[in-house]
């Protein structure tokens, strides 16, 4: 079978699961498996195994190996691509792990690896919302608000790959607390943990809000989707709680847009799930605050639509 | 003469003044050109008059046009590289100004144009400060904050040739009042404009500083020197004023660092004539607040080093 013509394998390294699939070349996931790792054991043990897997997955599925181009690694965390290694990640403990080095031993297949957030730009670009554009700028805003960076085609990482830390720019000089070390990134402001942390600051600021009543009375039931669902039905507390989270988000995308100007803004993780009762005020907020005025082009913002299979496809697209 | 060992043309058009001289394969300037221009004409006769100004230098210099590959044109403003065409820019009043087009109907030479920034930032990557780098951030702190991105070695410039404008970014939330529209960019914080407007306010609240002596009480002589100068002397006033506009820089290009963990960042433009006593402290506070910690690369901060030719070396990268 020639080389364009071969599968690919694509593996998605999450905090606690670990996720992979055969991809065909039209980025199609044609078989997949996915399964809890043990975190108590090495990053040796967790890569050996995932190998195993691999090997014995094929097998199942009756792929020769000789039908693979190769696995794509995505991984959470500061990734080496060009040395394979993935040097530190908070989640995972893997520190110094040698990804690359380890599946090809394994499995005897070539490998590649490059950061999860990256990974899944580089697939939404190839297969999903960005496809056919050249500048991709992708946030997820999860627990935390991960970057991705396809630029002219392909994935832009940086110096030793530790680049696309877009989560920490700041938006406001010494503004709240980040993880990382500095004040104001946008991480603070526009993270499914900020907003979660918003909503339950305006909660005790107004218990008259209805978004005691959607919680049932107990904060801890606060999620991401709350003050959105609760904004839909007029809630005036909950409508603030969105139009500040809309703010925060528009000005940091908006800092994106000048810098890259970008064919578009893809959003994925949690908070994107919200939809158009995100995109669309965001859209709004984005033409009007728009650098250049008339002059220059319309970024629009869009959900990201490989949805969980993005690390699997993305992953798969490391390999020719 | 084959094309590799031609000559090149680079052109640096600028607020009130055009240059251009005859670069080799080295990036030296063989013979250099530079007059004013009058303002008050199109921009069709502005350029039109550059093509027979270089036809002229290149009979003088009884250099013949067999052996020039090219012209590359460096102008400010928004500049569709692949049309060739100044979109428009605010200085100069040239509006879908076919730059590309005129000149090479004027010189029968092929041209390409790019903006003044991003052709500095590639002149800096050949030739300059950013030699043997692939990705550089570059920013000069002149009138504004303008920016010029390499990236994996080439001109990075997004849709429609409109990206990296770095200098609007914001970094405060419903901060200081930008021309472009916005509140909080950079440019409000870290250009000379404001560094000489954070001088004069801070004389006012202080009449006992020594900046007042420094510009004989006359406050219409403060520039972008003035509180480097004073703060050396060891006034407090001044001191605060230097600390304040490395903080607010520091930030500023933290937030580039994060975004392109580049190999390095450059400035340029006036404020950048400060030297070590701009350098050393910014890299201190960046080296202090770095995301990632021990574990992320350093990434240095250093002068541009081709200064007032860095139009001209730039532009002529523009041709192969």
């Amino acid at each position: 079978m020639p080389n364009n013509e071969k599968l690919k394998i694509g593996v998605d390294i999450g905090g606690t699961n670990l996720k992979f699939g055969i991809v065909n070349r039209e980025g199609k996931i044609l078989a997949k498996c996915s399964y809890k790792f043990d975190k108590t054991i090495s990053s040796t043990e967790v890569v050996k195994g995932l190998g195993i897997e691999i090997n014995k997955f094929l097998v199942t599925n009756k792929i020769d190996k000789k039908d693979i181009s190769g696995i794509g690694i995505g991984c959470p965390g500061s990734i080496d691509s060009t040395k394979g290694i993935c040097d530190y990640s908070n989640n995972l403990k893997f520190n110094n792990a040698p990804l690359v080095d380890l599946i090809e031993k394994t499995t005897g297949l070539k490998a590649k690896a490059a950061n999860d957030a990256n990974v899944a730009c580089l697939g939404e670009a190839r297969f999903g919302s960005g496809k056919n554009y050249q500048n991709i700028v992708f946030l997820t805003l999860g627990t935390g608000v991960g970057g991705g960076l396809v630029l002219n085609g392909k994935i832009y990482e940086g110096k030793d790959g530790k680049g696309a830390e877009l989560g920490h720019s700041i938006i406001e000089l010494n503004g709240r607390k980040c993880t990382c070390g500095r004040r104001g990134c946008l991480e603070t402001y526009a993270s499914a943990t900020a907003l979660i942390k918003d909503t339950k600051e305006a909660m005790k600021k107004h218990p008259e809000s209805h978004l005691w009543n959607y919680v049932e009375n107990d904060i801890d039931k606060v999620g991401a989707k709350t003050a959105f669902s609760v904004a839909s039905e007029g809630d005036k507390t909950a409508i603030e709680v969105v139009n500040n989270f809309i703010y925060y988000l528009g000005e940091g995308i908006l800092n994106f847009i000048n810098i890259f100007k970008p064919d578009i803004v893809l959003l994925g993780g949690g908070v994107s799930y919200q939809g158009d009762s995100l995109i669309n005020p965001l859209n709004e907020y984005i033409k009007k605050a728009h650098y250049g005025f008339g002059d220059s082009p319309k970024v629009s913002v869009a959900v990201a639509s490989l949805g969980n299979d993005a690390g699997i496809i993305g992953a798969s697209c490391l390999i020719d």
